[in-house]
């Protein structure tokens, strides 16, 4: 949209529709992961995601299979970052007239298995003639008390779950040109499961409930650590604070594998990554679930910072920033 | 979608979805108007519904503020259809680069002032780029007993609720390259109302309120009375009888007016007219709401029928087919 960015027709978004959240059943509007809805005596979360192609999704490298497979997680995704268990999903697509039916039943055939893996029904849908390909998924969860992103406090720790940075090594392994002709085996494994990941990304739920009654709020990584950081920072009107080290200790042998063959530093790709949908989540150190990674804390402030060697470097838009 | 038309695309999505009806929590899956989920002690109804620029509307005869209007209408209507209320929207934009911010923010003040008409606040969405403009609304409402369009029995009446044709003599008009310089003041009002039916439909959310415990079936009319009116019969493996005299009865002064104008039968304009979202319910004759109009009946066998001077004619595709 000419002269705008996203992020300020989101903030018209919010304007627009915001002062509705007064509404008794609406607990939490525009803004976060989803909306929250009270429904009878439950807590109902709520979320559409749409993936266009050639804007979010491109079939150079991913087959409709894998389409159909890694936007229905993304959009279930919503729901894991809320700590919220999936009910059920409904399905549209715009497809144009030249698509060929099996590549409409690839796509449907992807999201009926990432349905069945994440137990999350289709019940509906809309199929629809446009000029381009688009996949919109709508997803109802269910949460007692849902995680927001807007929900962390000075002292929490930061905590990690699940992979990241993967998903980005596989992009840039599939987008070089040039590739190397010699990489060993563990290399060739390693790449090919950060492509893996990046095609057939899985939504974390059980990590989402697992958080929920622990954490004081929550994201899923989808546009980057480093970015999603800084909405988590923002909502919560807290600094984040990441600590080199500490996120260095839990990359995957796979990604340090896989970046020393694109020649990349890990933690970059770590910080950039954010389509492997991991969760970052902030608590109490005495809550952290087992398995969650602590990769920095939570203090008054503003933005997110890189803590290295005694030095702080502002993040921005996921590179760094000296600053500080 | 090459080769294969929509029907059998939907067919498809209902077998590759269709088995998770099974599900505890899923009452009714793909192929009603909405589906309808089981969540607490609730019944919930859950749509969707996409309107593309150049497929379903295009903005030669409309402001981007009726198109935010319309289309969130549209999505509701499948709620009222079902005897359900409103709880809350997602609202999902498509739209490209080359669209204005002002074009933009008026779709999304169409959608605001239909989400105040119809108490149905928008809780969240989304905005992506692509190369064409799309909408796409979701809709939750509630309903204890969800009428679906498979409860007809033989016997029903067939009730008309709101009225139709409008919309469809007011497209027409907007469409005519030659109209008619001389035409009365009555006429000219009346041809303004048939092109406000067709730009600024109502979903009829209390008439579907009142229909819920009374009918036994209903659908609203979106592609046309004879169309939808076909969906019923077969949904509910029944016959619909439409009795023309009945119909032409309660066609509604406006149409009548207009049609002369356009030199068109009033009531192929209301067999062929859908964009009014009026709702065809069926139910016994003492359980008939004040105000729904009986047009018709129900009675054993399949397809749409019109009845007059005595003899049947089966309808197809919203025009007349010499038949029986």
């Amino acid at each position: 949209m000419r002269g705008k960015s996203e992020r300020e027709l989101v903030a018209l978004l919010e304007r627009t529709f915001g002062g509705k959240r007064a509404q008794r059943s609406v607990l939490v509007g525009i803004g976060d992961d989803a909306a929250v809805l009270q429904v009878a005596g439950e807590r109902l979360i709520w979320t559409v995601d749409t993936a266009v192609e050639n804007v979010h999704f491109r079939t150079e490298w991913l087959s409709f299979e894998d389409v159909g497979w890694k936007s229905f997680h993304a959009a279930v995704s919503d729901i894991a970052a809320m700590g919220g268990t999936p009910v059920a999903a409904l399905s549209n697509l715009v497809s144009p007239e030249s698509m060929p039916v099996a590549a409409v039943r690839a796509l449907i055939k992807g999201q009926a298995h990432a349905a069945r893996a994440l137990r999350c029904p289709v019940v509906g849908g809309n199929l629809s003639r446009g000029s381009e390909l688009s996949v919109t998924t709508t997803v109802l969860g269910r949460a007692d008390e849902p995680l927001l992103r807007s929900g962390a406090r000075s002292g929490d720790e930061l905590w990690l779950a699940g992979d990241v940075g993967l998903a980005k090594a596989g992009l840039l392994w599939l987008s070089r040109k040039s590739k190397p002709s010699k990489i060993d085996a563990r290399a060739r494994r390693a790449i090919g499961r950060c492509v893996e990941a990046w095609r057939r990304p899985r939504a974390l739920i059980r990590w989402g409930e697992r958080l929920r009654r622990r954490a004081h709020a929550a994201i899923d990584i989808s546009d980057g650590l480093s970015v999603d950081a800084a909405h988590l920072a923002e909502a919560s009107r807290a600094r984040v604070v990441i600590e080199e080290a500490k996120l260095r200790g839990v990359l995957s042998r796979d990604l340090v594998t896989a970046s020393a063959v694109l020649g990349v530093d890990a933690l970059e790709l770590a910080l950039a990554g954010g389509e492997d949908y991991a969760l970052l989540a902030t608590g109490p150190g005495r809550a952290r679930p087992r398995g969650a990674r602590r990769i920095g804390y939570v203090e008054k402030g503003r933005g997110v910072f890189l803590e290295a060697g005694g030095a702080m470097r502002r993040l921005r838009g996921g590179g760094f920033d000296h600053f500080g």
